[in-house]
């Protein structure tokens, strides 16, 4: 209830500090008998790690997973997977000074309301470290997911600040240190990051997150919707501030005649929807966006006030990610991984029997 | 997990169908001694209904809300709130011509796929009249913040499809069919609908939610965050496609120095963030922004295919919203309110004993 | 989280006083497909009702039950289910005189430490008629059960006060009011009443279910057993006091080879265990007994306190049952019902696609 | 939802198995502010531990735990906390030849059936170690409770098969190996012990859990009471059967004159309920008895069948206990703490703001 655990049937619950001894999960609800190594994990860890490049936080962490439990001669019992992740490049003294002082456009002074103390080492729990454990649960329900409907789930970059960019080849995406899909856009991207980086400011970022093969009828259909946990998955990672499906705010320009998505023998014509219709999927592409704001530690200075109330002046240095956005993409890939294979247990818990009436429509005509 | 409640501690659990005999809901929660009676509800129900404008569908439903339980002598007891709304005006036949065929931009086909079987009249369970439910709940939660914190909520019609809309005074949003807050702009709007309904199309919306006077410390920090919760809540409204907090998408194209807020002892120097940071409010104001499609209920006509996989050409007579985000607005400020309810009970379950060891700062130096 | 809701997938959330307009409740996470009338759920709730006997409370109540959603043409469609009976025969003013007492044994005294005020006519919530609603939803899963797995449910009085009674004839049991399954003990069963009646005093009694035809494999090993889930289940009824499981108390003094249920091609030997190994279901019988302390409300005078801590003497007259385990049978199999239905959902969730390893075991040698 | 969480708001999720690498669980929900250290949690582990006597499972685990997150300065954050346990004595060769085999009295049939695979190595997550975590996560509860509002939890043997205890020096539990409350009845035990494990068979056990200084107002009326909470924790602990409140399954044959407890001014006469009413605390001692089965692994043969039904005979050797209730007590005291803390926390996310309007009734007249 205060919000650690993801996922209904597919549940996820997470702990860990930026600076203390290890992040952890528990995975509870993985179906037995899915082949699982560290290595299955490791790799997706791999792709959100700092220190990639010189573009994100110098924090050196290996993020080397060990699986403690709930799996058994290298297939998942069905009992609940532990998984856990030591922290060893912490720097806990770079952030005593920031011990009495709330940081514009961090949790600080917020932690301090709600709790009355935090910890506030790099953040505590509101650090982008938390992150880790999204992706090393996400990587669990994405081989799933892919062994046995074949759901393949890739993001990209789709603005750098004012940067727009196209997926052109997606299979290129893990080829640069910003997950982008048009590798003729890299040098350009390479060049605006210098820029921003001499300047000592920081740029928010877009990431789109693309499911397909993701079976018609996943989804519940008032509160729960297919695309309202998509949203609350995306919205509640660190630094999200909008969330779009399919056409999203397009939506609001445009006239029914061209929103709605025809539907032919051979498929259905468009994709506004993004892949679901009152909530459940449609088979086609599910297709997410996401802003995320720019990052707000910077060694440009700026105005607060302590714990007193009296102002003081933030200066922030350390080891810091100019563009958050910039590393966000396996973590979106992560969720939606997490909510598809949630409401795939969801849906086959009610309709396991049902045999389904509507024919296949092709996901579309093009 | 059917998807049919709504918050964990303030839980609202739904039932109902378009042309089913009623609609109800059952409030679980709630804290005792809140004053209630069935106007406090009836008048939150009375700006969403349909017919009070030739704007909206023309069913003509009174929504009567009776309260079945938990209302002892004008308090409520903190046993659960039982409403029920009869529908009065259903006109199923008018439904029997799309029993086999699957609407584009409907539920049709989906739930189909789901479920084996549907019903299809006007929608059943997809129908917009599931969110009179959403709308009488709320109004119980925007009582008792209203009256035990002084939170304030209002929404306003945003974007009239291409039309944009300030919020020039927010206390005029009743006196027009449309919840525009600008009164200057109203005979515009006039315009524009009327032109669109003669076209047979119809249009998206934009519309805002804004919370005034919620105390700073309510959110989860990490999968539930106060903007994930609101996210969820907002894209499980019918039509929705996307939503924001504060600035929004605008924050891809800001700078750190300008997104975030800067603090100064009186107060914090502006609201890029919507009144959260690290999923916890601020005590800033909360500022929503959610997308609408436009309907896809046209007369104009489309093709689709039927229950056998046959081309089919659809054209939607009966009764209809041209612009579904038209009466968005009560909806949105009632989820706004079960969110906020929902985290305000989660936050004293945790930390009612807490003394912040922050000083209040003021929510905006303007 | 108030209490109201049971079970995970297959959800029930009920509402009602004793003595306001209507009890209700909402099924939520009903498969689809099944076909559902009034009359399915009616009959269950003859079983339950006051006044079949002058052995039970003489409030004469129909209990008519309508299905206001989530059946469409006469299957369910997966949508929430909202069932509503309406209370007729109230006199609410036979408890004026209560209202500022506290009945020793009744849930008075803790409502008002609770909530700081409680709806005082018939107990308000606290009352025996919100089992109605247990009763209704669980024909639902008790119907689903046998058409889909064969699952059988009978339950009937095992004990009353001292009298101890065996299952010699379990079709008898609803020939009689007491749910007795051995037609030989009717007369003395009859005389024990009369007697008790006279006196003017109550007396507790022991209900038995079981379920046959469960298969194996349905609970989840840790906090979730099925025996654990049964336990909550039965012990949230109004008035009961304990639970056992297969051997339950007798346990105690067994030994080891006497207590664990050999194993031969041909069965289980015996069924100490009551249908569960681990939490999971084995396949045997699922085996309940469950304690149900003597009514409280009785016309011979006791010692209490006001709602000023004033001694006052209670003398309860109006409408009671002087043994409420007497009409406990229906409830406890509804109950059971729900607990299999939740935990058939569970596991399919999670284990719809395994291949057993393990071969049948049939339930029983015998 | 596969049941490896524990409680709505203060929720412990664990995870391990026997012979796998550790232990681990979170607590999510824990209200910042409470001073924690890791002796606070090992000093009740040390009570659970084997190898403390000859009369139980000569295993050697230290069970040394570690807090990973959650706990900043000493005292806790409102995040979750992590914690961690080393398996250090497994042997998971002795396990070797049960792999194919189904040991009556055990989990290793049901879990094939469920899962299609297991880890068979000591029972895997069926083990009795899995109890390590909730003494654990109960230690903190324990605190808080204590700490808060003065709770105090307490358990003792109440019979060792077929010899019955009382309750005489509740201090003296911990000076025995049995958690016996009469000092003077250990040389019994010690000599009925002995002749058991020459026998080679095992007993079952009865444990009662106290706990005083609960206050008024604690539970949930209707499903969830109190009492149902209790009865679904502890009939979740490995090797329960049954479960009673107060009088229990005496209150079959007690007359309702005899069972309700009379109110004075100076208190309740008596505590037939065990301390709830309505499902609601009372504010007197909250009383429950626990049964628990005698061990299924036995060197004493018995009959069974393996993976491909073939008849087999099962000997069990290693190390194990004669009496599993001879450890259950510290468990089962973790389990009340962990009830008890929950429903704290949910009575007062509902509840904070209430003025209780019934006057507090002591405790007890005696």
């Amino acid at each position: 209830m205060s919000g650690n655990s993801f996922g209904k049937l597919f549940c996820v619950t997470s702990f860990g500090e930026s600076h203390g001894p290890a992040l952890g999960c528990i995975v509870d609800g993985c179906p037995p008998g899915l082949s699982l190594h560290e290595d299955d994990i490791q790799k997706d860890l791999e792709r959100r790690r700092t220190g990639r490049s010189r573009h994100t936080s110098q924090r050196r962490e290996p993020d080397t997973v060990r699986i403690l439990s709930g799996v058994f001669e290298g297939r998942t019992t069905g009992t609940p997977i532990g998984l856990l992740v030591d922290n060893v490049d912490q720097r806990p003294k770079d952030y005593a000074k920031i011990k009495n002082v709330y940081r514009p456009g961090h949790a600080d002074y917020t932690y301090d309301r709600k709790y009355g103390l935090r910890d506030y080492r790099g953040g505590g729990r509101s650090s982008a470290r938390e992150t880790v454990m999204r992706v090393a649960a996400g990587a669990i329900a994405r081989k799933y997911l892919a062994e046995t409907l074949g759901v393949q789930i890739f993001g990209y970059l789709a603005s750098l600040g004012p940067v727009e960019l196209e997926a052109v080849d997606i299979g290129s995406v893990d080829d640069n240190p910003f997950f982008c899909a048009d590798p003729s856009r890299i040098a350009e991207l390479e060049t605006f990051m210098q820029a921003l980086r001499k300047e000592g400011d920081s740029v928010g970022a877009r990431v789109n997150v693309i499911a397909s093969g993701v079976p018609a009828g996943l989804g519940e259909p008032v509160f729960d919707k297919l695309d309202a946990d998509l949203a609350h998955a995306m919205m509640g990672i660190n630094a999200a501030k909008g969330v779009e499906i399919g056409a999203g705010f397009r939506s609001i320009g445009q006239k029914g005649t061209e929103h709605r998505d025809e539907i032919t023998p051979a498929g259905f014509r468009t994709n506004h929807a993004g892949g679901t219709l009152g909530g459940i999927s449609t088979g086609q592409d599910i297709r997410v966006s996401i802003a995320f704001k720019p990052a707000s530690s910077l060694r440009l200075p700026c105005d607060s006030v302590d714990n007193h109330g009296q102002p003081v002046t933030v200066v922030t240095t350390g080891r810091h990610d100019p563009c958050v956005g910039l590393r966000a993409t396996p973590i979106a890939e992560a969720m939606m991984a997490l909510v598809l294979m949630d409401h795939l247990l969801r849906h086959r818990a009610q309709n396991a029997d049902v045999e389904p009436t509507a024919p296949s429509i092709p996901s579309s005509v093009e």
